[in-house]
């Protein structure tokens, strides 16, 4: 494995990937980051009106820039700002090195530039189910449109920045369905990939 | 790696899925079965009269109940009847055990009652065009409308006779893009894998 070997983990809601890409980055002995770690580092370190004001005058980045030609860009919005200062931490924690980074579209986000590896990881619905109400402990007779309402976020969110379908196997440079291993084996499969690379 | 595990291979043309599950087979020491011998097998043992006749009054088996009720039985074309006999064919050759077969809906046909690893091989598109022109000698300056048509008559195929996306993750347990790996090293993933299964 190289350095400076970036994997890019997004999954669907119960699937295991989260836990997936925290083993891995133990077993790889590098950094993990997760949605919650970005949203905190972005909102400490760049999300205020100093930050957003200068960000805004960057308006002819090429992520905007593809934005505006896009049709995307919305002209600022809270959304817009929370995702460039997301942006700029995913890119921030890329440039140290080496990491696992699971969701925000870092696939996308560092698609230029870095040595990543793109995973995306899913399963059968009902084991996802399983793993949400006993992994997860989310408690309830509706967790099926909990999974549902989720992945559709997330596809949504995906969709919006990359203008890509999230879990289409082009994005990735692999896909697994981990209704077939377990969480170990899985960790395996991208450990042994990870040194491919 | 259980006995009776069947490997099915889903490629984009040029992508190397061909030759990955030949050495696939190889490595594992399992029969190797593509749409070239899945054809000659059929024409061969099954496409006859009388086997199109006996198969027609099979009319109310699960597979054409499925193509009636999602609207797509045409009512026995010539392409239907050839989409039989391959079924046939391919669940026969399933039958005999451990194999990799390469194309024709293989993951669909065997989805109930058989131990599949369902695969599916893509790369980027500069890659397939070199893989095209290099090995397989394919001469011309439409050699990107070449690799279109392929894909597109292939997901044509799957789509109409499995009601699923060509390429989708959800409808494999792995996906690889070859582009990042030897073919020798693509084998070795799924070899790896497939001992898990």
């Amino acid at each position: 494995m190289k350095n400076n070997l970036i994997i890019t983990i997004e999954r669907e809601f119960g699937s295991g990937g989260h836990v997936i890409g925290e083993k891995l980055a133990e077993a790889l002995g590098v950094p993990f980051y997760d949605e919650a770690i970005i949203e905190r580092a972005a909102m400490k370190s760049g999300f205020d009106k100093e930050f957003i004001e200068e960000q805004e005058q960057k308006i002819n980045n090429s992520l905007l820039f593809n934005i505006a030609t896009n049709g995307y860009y919305t002209g600022g919005s809270l959304h817009d700002q929370i995702f460039i200062a997301e942006r700029d931490t995913l890119i921030e924690v890329a440039q140290q090195g080496a990491c696992v980074i699971v969701g925000r579209c870092a696939d996308y986000i560092l698609r230029e530039g870095y040595n990543c590896l793109n995973v995306f990881v899913h399963a059968e619905k009902e084991d996802r189910i399983k793993r949400v109400v006993e992994e997860y402990g989310v408690k309830g007779n509706n967790i099926s449109s909990i999974i549902d309402k989720t992945d559709k976020q997330r596809a949504r969110h995906y969709q919006y920045y990359s203008d890509q379908v999230w879990g289409a196997s082009e994005n990735y440079h692999l896909t697994l369905n981990t209704s077939r291993f377990s969480i170990e084996q899985a960790v395996g499969i991208l450990k042994d990939v990870a040194e491919l690379f």
